[in-house]
């Protein structure tokens, strides 16, 4: 089988040694992205240092129909960066910088390797804000936040990645270039394929640079842990909210009971309400600089007490107590080590559906594994739930995905709301997709990538 | 040449008699869209009263490879839905009324021919909004809205129309159905075809069906008309106001000197300002209720006038002064009657290059077209700018065009910001359009529409 080393000695040519790895001096970080997937090499890691490169490289993957797997910071928990045995990797991680901050447009444009991270602070440093952020901030690039269109913790406010990008460059799977990168909020010459890239996941392109609107700095948080008797009252309460506070709510997360008997026992954090509430909610609003405003978030959030639709109320009194009140939203990452291995999930179920679908999966899981646990929290305003199923040791997960799936096709939800489909939910692609779809899909797939060479069997078999 | 006659029995079989008009009894306003293009009776018009009568239609055409022209409000401004000899007009007219509203989940289900003000006004009913407002709501359809990703007045805020779709049913140009229409605001679950269908201007399918996300009703309206001295200030007011304001704005027009002598001059409007400002402001912003936020309002602009970076403020008092401060913005549908004919633009400059692309496009007109008016006003906050240019009578446009979208391209704008391409701009797509993103539009409507029989020539040749 010589085609490898013809196609190795090409990519070579083109990109230069030092832009190649190959068997062990592939990096033990690029066989494996955070799926939990077994790690796989791939049978190379390209590191290009520019689009040209990217372009070169995929010119020539196509023209030898040599499948390539993407990869940006390996933080996807769906698959979709993960070798698969003979695969080529191409990493952006040398694609890593921000080219230029307009502070009068308020757009910013970076290489697709940059993490959010250095995103968001290069942002803060010109007194802007960047509208998407998440747990991975650090290690995730904003090329995989665009190809997988990430959400996050602020989407009430600032809408997930697709409403915050203004333009791309990307390379087509066989090597072309495409680019838009105007400054401005509205272009409506011709299709807009950049919103086709956005989140297809790195089936359709691959990601090089991108263009994203900034926003004005927030002058001040006001956050809030709140206790409610359940998923009708807590959808009330944000309906409040709103009204008083147009436009002023950033963040509006749902903890249920086991999620924070989760964070007491398994990561030092005592409850928040000693009542153990069904719910609790974190809530945080933007709102003007001035006192004024802080009285209007306590009055707000007193009246809701009040009506009697929130039981009780803690209120951050410094920016201190406001971090250590999202230490809980954010502890799931460190409670999963604590408990037996679980199967996670990240669906969408329409609001009006939601108190019916939290008790169905409740009731199910209960009825599939007895005496698991299930840890439920999520983006309550965005209708977005995670859920980890964690059986009791030495039981297995067979059925739990179908169970879940099925559940989130009951109450025509979404079985990925923000994580994507990769390989691991391709399975389930039907439960909230229809045969028509799926076959457009595919359409669309074969029309940018004849040679199905991209991200292959992600989202798509 | 008998295959039209075999291809209207076939239509009036699948869709009834009274759903297909011929000669003389196609209305004469389905002859035309809003674009001045001399009327051209269609082949036929389908007046379709379903998706799947939809669906059969576009499959007999597909078969028969006919052209098909899609209407709806006809009210765009690019020729986009104006027949063209021997295509057949698909009109969604019968289409028309609002399925759903989910005051939960704040999403309405309407089909594609419903007017925009109806579902502006049954929103409205339900104590909430939908984000996009424009002049032409009592005509314009929410199926046209979409396949134009019209934009309107209050874009700085909530958007496009495409950021107010959470979900489409489609007909694709061979009659296959496809439907999302997942009540939630965030689905990773594959490609969001949609977004690749909103804008598209009905080439790559007809949209028949929506579903829209709504808004909380804004509970107070604060306006003010400002005079500033150019648009640098404009910007830097901008700026200043989102600060105090986060996310308070609704929106921020600008109307230029001749915009403002024109609406005296023939819409019977003396001018706010008699000092006679090179730069009107229109800026209306929704904050809490209460009082204490009106005095907000009025801080943030009188700081502003304190400064000297506002020249002068009038704060509507009432809503009757609210309505009579937008009169002037919306005046330019009455004086354009008054002037001699004009050209008419809609284009979007980087805002970093705003100031600099106004005195272009003035410097080059005034060279281009001695003694013509200019009349520039626009959403500046949208870096979108609408110009007429109206020639002194008895000289032409020659030219014209070309002096404008090649200003766009020097400051690397977009040739259409919010009314699209249609026919009319089609010729100029190049000028804000790389070869190979035209290259890539075409790949999608190949892919899509094979037999290219879907507004055939509109966006692309």
């Amino acid at each position: 089988m010589s085609q490898p080393q013809e196609v190795l000695a090409a990519l070579r040519t083109a990109l230069g040694d030092d832009q190649i790895r190959v068997g062990d001096a592939v990096p033990v970080r690029n066989r494996a992205d955070s799926a939990g997937l077994p790690p796989c090499a791939p049978a190379a890691l390209l590191l290009p240092r520019s689009t040209a490169e990217v372009s070169a490289a995929l010119a020539i993957c196509h023209r030898f129909s040599l499948p390539v797997v993407v990869q940006g910071g390996l933080t996807g928990l769906a698959g979709g960066a993960h070798p698969v045995e003979g695969e080529i990797a191409l990493s952006l991680e040398r694609m890593n910088g921000i080219e230029e901050l307009d502070p009068v447009g308020r757009t910013m444009t970076a290489l697709a390797g940059t993490p959010l991270e250095a995103i968001q602070q290069r942002a803060a440093e010109a007194g802007l804000l960047y509208g998407v952020d998440l747990g991975a901030r650090g290690s995730c690039t904003i090329g995989g936040n665009v190809a997988t269109n990430a959400g996050g913790v602020q989407v009430l406010r600032y809408g997930m990645t697709r409403r915050n990008v203004l333009g791309l460059e990307a390379v087509l799977p066989d090597g072309r270039i495409v680019s838009s990168l105007v400054k401005v909020i509205k272009n409506n010459a011709g299709y807009d394929w950049t919103q086709l890239l956005i989140g297809s996941e790195g089936t359709l392109g691959v990601v090089t640079r991108v263009l994203l609107a900034l926003q004005p700095a927030v002058p001040s948080h006001h956050t809030a842990l709140c206790s409610v008797a359940g998923v009708a009252e807590a959808l009330q309460v944000l309906d409040r909210l709103e009204a008083k506070l147009p436009g002023g709510l950033l963040a509006f997360e749902a903890m249920w009971r086991d999620y924070l008997a989760a964070t007491a026992a398994h990561a030092a954090l005592p409850p928040p309400f000693t009542s153990g509430p069904a719910l609790t909610l974190l809530v945080e609003a933007a709102l003007p600089a001035g006192e004024a405003y802080a009285d209007l978030f306590l009055e707000a959030l007193s009246a809701l007490v009040e009506e009697g639709l929130l039981e009780d109320v803690l209120v951050a009194q410094s920016s201190r107590e406001r971090a250590r009140f999202w230490t809980y939203r954010e502890a799931s990452s460190e409670f999963y080590r604590h408990l037996p291995t679980g199967l996670h999930f990240d669906i969408s179920v329409p609001l009006a559906a939601m108190a019916q679908g939290a008790d169905l999966l409740h009731a199910r899981i209960a009825q599939a594994s007895p005496g698991a646990s299930l840890i439920m929290f999520g983006h309550l305003a965005d209708s977005n739930l995670h859920l980890s199923i964690h059986p009791p040791e030495g039981t297995g997960f067979d059925g739990l995905a179908e169970v879940v799936y099925r559940t989130v096709r009951d109450v025509e939800g979404s079985i990925s709301a923000e994580h994507g489909v990769g390989v691991l939910k391709r399975p389930y692609l039907g439960y909230s997709r229809s045969d028509s779809e799926l076959a457009l899909m595919r359409t669309l797939k074969d029309a940018l990538d004849p040679a199905g060479i991209l991200n292959r069997g992600r989202i798509l078999a």
